[in-house]
């Protein structure tokens, strides 16, 4: 999508040196665009680590991006397969919830590790696929868009005024290679001239919403309010939603939706208003093995320190303030997993499904 | 409660000139404790309107003291009658949800303006008001957390480790005169013994959770931990809240409970995971008008910068900074409505009842 009118990817190859990959920083937005060169498996461990880079679909595209410098470097080293499994295996410690990493991961493993490719090929086609997985994601995402749209366009042709949707965290452009998947069905609404307007839950404590999703919309010119997380349940109950969008970190093939903390109680609110609650992704966030999401999906718990302190702008420069008592202990639980019964439905890439075995099955029965 | 090791209420008199009110700034804490002195009306509606004071019963008792600042002004005015009024109007347009606000307004124009007391009888007995006031309000909520502490009581009897006691935004001692509502069972317990821990809510947009709720617990030396807003769902969904307790800026005599944005998402979580969700409160807080909570409680919409920037500790300095993009709009919705069907009972100084006209209007029989 753009960015002050020109268009940009998340992550892409360095133009001139195809060894050096190149991301939006995105920790210092919506205060500095800054873009962040990745030379090395350590750089993009810790890039993703440490949320320079977040989100369900990005991750997976960065993973595989730091598998191909992985063929790389391992390729100087006598022991190619074992470097292989230890920069996966650092990776793959990075974001514990995130089931695209993994998935990335997982293919290119089983690429670098094929017997029958010789060294310099495995580097070719690492490439090759990094690129192919960026690629598929953000056509995935446009074509899940699609789908969406006719959703939005079903509201808007119900009722006057703008269509109100509702989304938490950024589940963005930012979060994928391109046009997101909560916003995809909103940027193509707003590209199809329906008149949309956005509540974007604040999110805290990294306040994904507030910085990256708000400033993405703007970017792009979409119509939107910023609401602190509190506030969701309150403009549902008061006739001010449509409906609910978010995106997923990783969805059990049974419906159940891992995705930023606090989407739980959106979907509660959502119910106890009739508010449809949709959840947007790409097929590569389901995953396959798990049934019981709640019992089942590892939840990260990341530094209290997200809690304690926060990022923000003072006189021209992003500075760290101090939120909390200096004696007071936070805990910081990443994700939350709210259970199928609350999610009225998947936009996949493939098209619209109820969140069940069955639906999820039929729409994808490979 | 103590603030390190010494006895505070939150309003005095000024000890050595009683047309003095001091209370404790809020707005710095928990970074800075500061002490200040409000000697007008004008001034007093500053602090209400400001927030340097807050909390249902907070409020109450500071409109109390005001009003006998007003009858102070308005003696030297040659338009008394009108003088009171002028400013009971001024103190009541400060907090349009607060219904403690024009309860003690009321009381006191009522006295001022009675026309069979002398005008200096009027001062001493408005003061005299102003403290029964601020009195009746820590009583009441000394005696509701000992109706509280049973339900505690019960709980610790039944488990063995902590009891686990959720809370949003602060109505804590701060918040009251002293003990506060939803706290006042937290610390009987905690002065019975009984092994306790809180999760604190933080509560976006001013954070009263984590700076205050937070604070104050620290201080008496309550075991807690702060948690984003976003994550209460998530902790009650895991079986690690045992009951929720909150405050009310209002409850209707139906059981509607009007208290800080977000409540209502608490509440809905609470249901969805089989979890009790109290609601504690001085009578005082009860709307004996009003049936219908969400059609016809006003929710007073703050001013959008309070979602935009935030206050925080930077090099021993409290500074705001700025967290979301310029040209991304905000609302601030200041309080929810939780609807009686969500609320297990409320805790009050007379007992405990069902949330609903029957219950309440047995306990309040006048």
């Amino acid at each position: 999508m753009n960015i002050n009118g020109k268009h940009y990817r998340t992550i892409w190859l360095n133009e001139s040196d195809h060894t050096i990959i190149e991301v939006i920083d995105q920790r210092w937005l919506p205060h500095e665009f800054r873009i962040e060169q990745l030379a090395t498996v350590e750089e993009v461990a810790i890039a993703i680590k440490d949320m320079h880079i977040r989100g369900a679909g990005l991750i997976g595209a960065t993973a595989a991006y730091g598998m191909y410098l992985a063929c790389l470097t391992a390729n100087e080293s006598s022991h190619f397969n074992e470097s292989i499994d230890r920069f996966a295996e650092m990776l793959m410690d990075t974001r514990p919830t995130a089931v695209n990493l993994s998935w990335a991961i997982k293919q290119q493993v089983e690429l670098l590790k094929n017997e029958h490719i010789s060294q310099s090929q495995k580097i070719d086609q690492s490439k090759a696929l990094a690129i192919k997985i960026a690629d598929e994601d953000a056509n995935a995402c446009q074509d899940l868009g699609q789908h969406g749209l006719r959703l939005l366009n079903d509201i808007a042709s119900k009722k006057d005024g703008p269509v109100n949707v509702l989304t938490h965290c950024n589940a963005g452009w930012l979060a994928f290679v391109d046009h997101g998947s909560a916003t995809a069905p909103i940027y193509a609404a707003f590209d199809a001239g329906i008149d949309i307007h956005v509540w974007v839950d604040e999110t805290r404590p990294r306040n994904q919403g507030a910085r990256l999703t708000a400033w993405e919309l703007g970017q792009h010119g979409v119509n939107h309010t910023i609401i602190p997380d509190n506030a969701a349940g309150h403009v549902m109950q008061r006739g001010m939603v449509d409906i609910v969008i978010t995106g997923t970190d990783r969805t059990t093939f049974t419906g159940d939706v891992a995705n930023k903390i606090g989407t739980y109680q959106k979907a509660l609110a959502a119910k106890d208003n009739g508010i449809p609650f949709y959840v947007a992704l790409p097929s590569s966030s389901f995953d396959w093995k798990i049934t019981n999401g709640i019992k089942e999906i590892p939840i990260e718990k990341r530094d209290g320190s997200e809690v304690h302190s926060i990022y923000g702008l003072l006189n021209g420069k992003v500075e760290q303030v101090r939120l909390t008592p200096l004696d007071s202990p936070a805990v910081n639980f990443a994700f939350d997993v709210t259970p199928a019964r609350l999610v009225t439905g998947l936009i996949t890439e493939r098209g619209i499904c109820e969140a069940n075995e069955k639906a999820i099955k039929d729409l994808f029965s490979e």
